[in-house]
């Protein structure tokens, strides 16, 4: 089947998360027990399909008809809850292939993330789960629930029926987020799952699920690791251009992927390269914990994300200022207010007013609380305005007050629910007396504009609407694959062949062939090649490299010379360098010496390509030097890349203003920048040959570029390094 | 009066901050007016002492007696609130002064934040008011209250007295901070006071008033602006030592700085600095607004700091690892758990139980919450241990699991509480079902236990106490400055009396003489001198640059030449740079050249020394060249530093890696720049007459450095820049 097709067709998870008869292994009378739990959610909480008890003890569980084994069952179970130990599950997903379930939901922990035996009681179990045609969720999950469906097998109070859904390696994350959105926020859930190990189904097939999923209006996913990262990242892609995907990604740090490693027994990963990932897949990331309902209300809210210009409506200073810093730290920038956008304003507000972005109506609204819901309105009808953004005490005017003020503030949420209904634009606010729930508030709250108890948490939800605006915006085409040519195949099949990687002028030479500028250079071999060389660049400052597959480290072994001029000196230049090429590794085939010219001093940069077991062929792009080794200032992309991507890389290096020029100097070009990283990008989908690639350094010039030295390491025969790594899920899933 | 009395004597801000008596001017029964809502704070508030409502039109203001002018009253009036607006007010200070007030809260704004017009007429209240012998409070102040006294002019509802004194540049940061007060925390308030635009009254003095006041346990400050930085610093420093001292600065951001000064006239200054200028006086700086009352609830409850080893005890992985990472981020580390500990840990958990720190239960609490108690009892009985996390969903266990566990849960809830008396470290819970407030959280919150509703508000807390702690265990004693010398003194007077700064020789004359290594280095005058420095010199490699008071940027002119070896590469050099430099500047005096070796290569760093108008001297430590143009790398600490100050600003640079070595190289010798900076700070304090200074770059190297350019801008004749700024407010409060 292949990628498109694959997509295109609907998920099977739907079976067995919406299903019509469920099977409870483990069901217990027993309150302490997770059986006792399950059949709470799914009898009192009205699940409207076959319910089956199974426990060889009982007669009836909750009024159920109890079932010694699930071979006694009356009918068909698309789903079975397993309850009960590790070691009795394979025997159990045996039954469930007999009974004709689809999906089975494993609770227990031991398996993987405990150590070797229970790594091999999870391979039994898979393999066991394929023979009898069952899907696994989990093992080592907190369970599922659908509340459309009334299918809540972990019988949680008070959530309520909504557009999050949600799929968490966390159980407590999805308690905290239920009870903070029972108590904060508006937000209902549409399906859980926590995947726990990932035996079977990852991550990419929940997003698929909850992409296609219509009760779903944001996917929301805490995940400690992903085993299926490129497919993910391809359905992200998908599921993104139609509706919000909120991420949070935990091992930030050496100490938490430590921990989270020990939890789901997932490998974490590099933090910063999934991030970039997942955010050139159109991925909303979230960094702290406590965003993440915020984040994923303001986008299930606000749909109609635009960009990132905000305005920001205020009733004190102080809070505009905080506003305004968390803004611009969130990338986000004041609207330029029109000039009719600010007499607008002045028509309406006290003089000592401030105008310009933020807004503050300094005392204006103090006895008229609808001059701030008239602010908004004026603000929102600027062109150049894509969210407004009120701050301050709307909602506890007749608490700070006078109580007369309260029908004022309820007209003044009408209006604003109305203007949220006829412009285009979100709508956010932030007020200190969210806490308390004033009236106003609560009607905002039902009519579906989202109100914030923090300052800081509405910008990340503002920020969040704003980055998937521009996403949206964006041209996310990939150019095609470059077509191979006979040249490089030949190189690749020759270094195959004698196991060794690209010699420096076989990698320059595939580089050339593919359009990528690569300098003059000349290989030498003997004394009549270095004369004839010497000859050529006559006064030319030069540089010579050792060529040897044996030496990796040219620096190292005495390997490099600088700065030459004359034959005198290549000559001089040539027997140092295969003097202590040969002391520093006595048995090491040299090919020759590389001659080129000195590169002139512009910016150091490094692109890098390397396969990552998780995501596949990944692109780096940073500065050169300590930039990378001290700061780790770098941008990693998925091949293949857009332009977009090769454009937004470049401008996410911190220290980009190395490019705009410093000291007087000129600024770089970065358009043959993003053309090389596009280029690179091609290149390695046309070679599955390349395992890795370093171009470390380029030179970075006002035109152009110099590739001064370039390493390709080449795949072992027969492992080509596929770009599609999604083979074993389709599998899973065909 | 010297600065050390002063500091001992007693803030006069207690004669009106805690008044026996208050007028109100503006008092009034309209239940819009700000005259009103200070009449229902101090009359149904229970006011004890005498209320004055001046309104000429009322016999009453709500049952007291209402006065036509202040020079009615029978009585003297110890505060006086001005309802009034702007241009009443001067009047009404000279009023007050012949009634004898002895301060005054003026909330009108229309004074310097609004423009020229209003500068003047602030001038003229502080003229009046210095005159009339009233101190003021704002102008453009939200008020005051102290709940302690009953006093509470802002009329806030539900805010109980406690221990949280507030000092805000923004009323609505107030009400936030109560209205999140009365519904997440259980902080109550002491003094609150809005500074407005300090036009009498700043930030020091307001502090000194809190750290006095034996009702406040910790001071919690809003700050757009310092108008008294260097008194402020020196004042925290006394409070810090033996309170805390929680900071937010607003204006982190260029956007957030335009709105603060649009706010109350007051000048952002670099955030960067001000914040390390903060946190070498002890204080504690907040990043984000909303986590103000979270890190002062910490602090106020956990008076008992420690260090920075922090034991994270949770019941699901997920919120252990989100944990990890964001202790890690904050520099708090996971305290490494003796052997005996994880034994006895072992001895009442599964065996699946993860016993490395973050230490995850696994299941083991389900059944038994006091499990988590007798967790955590162990972890805080580790000697490595400095404050104990507990993470999950204690205090839901009866909720989520069964009803039965109630008991359990609350006897846990006992145990750590008897468990947080016993020990002398922090414990912090973080709980997920803290927006329900269920029992068990209900009794750890009325105990002093702090419950926090966020893993990250929580950590914020940890590393602010961690910081305390270590703040407070280091050595904060100051070296004495240097004691003037003749030669130095006698050059400042010839650049004085020329109008000039100090020539790099005599810059750095003045850094050798006090035992700062600078490298040889010879003027050369003359042909003669040429011959005689070459001879000298041999055959090193030598760098050459030209004198000049009128030449400041020597590259730019052509001044300056590098790699000379031998007498015939000097004599050009000579004659090139001179004509060089004739051309660039032809009116220049040119004093000579300077040769010196050449420095070996390094690790180059900067120091700088400048006078803040806010702050006085502070000096700039940071790696060289792109690191401080591009990536703004630096440190900055308030002269005098003491030696963990030096020590301190070399760990806080980003890049600090550099220092350790890399590519092979060997560490630099740090503690030989600790010395370098902590001389220059002594230097500094010695000579007045130095504006600025400059060494850049300094080479260090694996040994010692060298200073390789050495600049100091001399302060004019007559304007010694002192190291005491605080002279205009100690003559305020004299």
């Amino acid at each position: 089947m292949n990628r498109a097709n694959h997509l295109a067709s609907r998920s099977p998870l739907h079976d067995f998360l919406a299903p019509r008869s469920v099977a409870v292994v483990g069901a217990s009378q027993d309150p302490t027990k997770r059986g006792y739990k399950a059949m709470v959610g799914l009898v009192k909480q009205g699940f409207r399909g076959a319910i089956y008890p199974i426990n060889p003890k009982a007669e009836q569980v909750m009024g159920a008809k109890a079932y010694a084994s699930l071979g006694e069952l009356p009918g068909p179970a698309d789903l079975a809850l397993i309850c009960t130990p590790a070691t009795t599950v394979p025997g159990l997903i045996r039954e469930c292939g007999a009974a004709g379930v689809k999906g089975a939901v494993i609770l227990a922990s031991g398996f993987g993330e405990t150590g070797e035996a229970g790594a091999a009681l999870e391979a039994e179990l898979l393999a066991v789960a394929r023979e009898a045609g069952v899907r696994l969720i989990g093992p080592n999950t907190s369970g599922v629930f659908n509340l459309h469906h009334n299918l809540n097998l972990l019988a949680l109070d008070n959530v309520k029926p909504g557009g999050v859904g949600i799929v968490s390696q966390s159980g407590n994350m999805l308690l905290s987020l239920a009870l903070e959105a029972q108590h904060n926020g508006r937000v209902g859930f549409s399906t859980y799952v926590g995947p726990g190990n990932q035996t079977d189904i990852g991550f990419a097939d929940y997003l698929r699920y909850l992409g296609e999923d219509a009760h779903t209006q944001v996917a929301t996913l805490y995940v400690e690791g992903f085993q299926d990262g490129r497919h993910f990242l391809e359905v992200a892609r998908e599921v993104t251009a139609a509706k919000p995907v909120v991420v949070y990604k935990s091992g930030a740090t050496e100490a938490g992927q430590r921990s989270a490693s020990s939890h789901t027994g997932a490998l974490a990963g590099s933090y910063a390269m999934t991030v970039d990932l997942l955010r050139q897949a159109g991925v909303s990331v979230v960094q702290y914990s406590d965003e993440i309902l915020p984040v994923a209300e303001g986008l299930e809210l606000l749909q109609k994300a635009r960009g990132k210009r905000v305005a920001v409506l205020a009733d004190g200073g102080g809070q505009a200022t905080i506003a305004a810093d968390r803004l611009a730290e969130a990338g986000l920038t004041l609207a330029t207010l029109a000039e009719t956008t600010r007499a607008r304003l002045a028509e309406i507000l006290f003089p000592q007013a401030s105008l310009a972005n933020p807004v503050d109506v300094a005392g204006s609204s103090d006895a008229d609380p609808l001059v701030l819901a008239r602010c908004m309105e004026i603000l929102a009808e600027d062109a150049g305005v894509d969210s407004v953004f009120l701050v301050g005490m709307f909602g506890g005017y007749s608490i700070r007050f006078a109580d007369s003020l309260l029908g004022d503030e309820m007209r003044g949420a009408e209006s604003m629910i109305e203007l949220a209904r006829r412009v285009d634009k979100p709508l956010v606010v932030y007020s200190l007396y969210a806490p308390i729930k004033p009236p106003a508030l609560r009607r905002l709250h039902e009519a579906g504009l989202p109100v914030y108890y923090s300052i800081e948490h509405a910008v990340r939800a503002l920020a969040a609407l704003g980055e998937r605006g521009a996403y949206l915006a964006a041209d996310h085409a990939r150019p095609e694959a470059l077509a191979r040519l006979p040249d490089p195949e030949a190189a690749f099949a020759r270094a195959r062949a004698e196991g060794r990687d690209l010699l420096e002028p076989e990698a320059k030479a595939l580089l050339a062939e593919h359009g990528i500028r690569v300098p003059e250079e000349r290989l030498v071999r003997d004394a009549a090649e270095l004369a004839e060389v010497a000859a050529h660049f006559g006064t030319r400052s030069l540089a010579m490299k050792v060529v040897s597959k044996d030496i990796l480290h040219k620096s190292d072994a005495g390997g490099v010379r600088l700065d030459l001029v004359g034959e005198a000196a290549l000559v001089e230049a040539h027997d140092a360098i295969l003097a202590s090429c040969r002391a520093y590794a006595p048995e090491a085939e040299i090919e020759g010496v590389l001659v080129t010219p000195m590169a002139a001093k512009g910016v150091e940069v490094i692109i890098g390509v390397s396969r990552d077991p998780i995501f596949g062929p990944v692109l780096m792009f940073g500065l050169g030097g300590i930039f990378v080794e001290i700061l780790e200032d770098v941008a990693f992309r998925a091949i293949p890349l857009s332009r977009h991507d090769a454009r937004s890389m470049v401008a996410q290096i911190k220290a980009k203003k190395l490019f705009e020029g410093v000291r007087g100097g000129a600024a770089i070009d970065q358009a043959a920048l993003v053309e090389l990283l596009l280029r690179i990008s091609q290149l390695v989908e046309a070679y599955p040959e390349i395992q890795e690639l370093d171009l470390n350094p380029v030179i970075a010039y006002a035109s152009g570029y110099a590739v001064v030295d370039a390493r390709v390491i080449v795949a072992r025969d027969g492992a080509d390094a596929s770009t599609d790594s999604t083979t074993r899920t389709e599998e899973n899933l065909a």
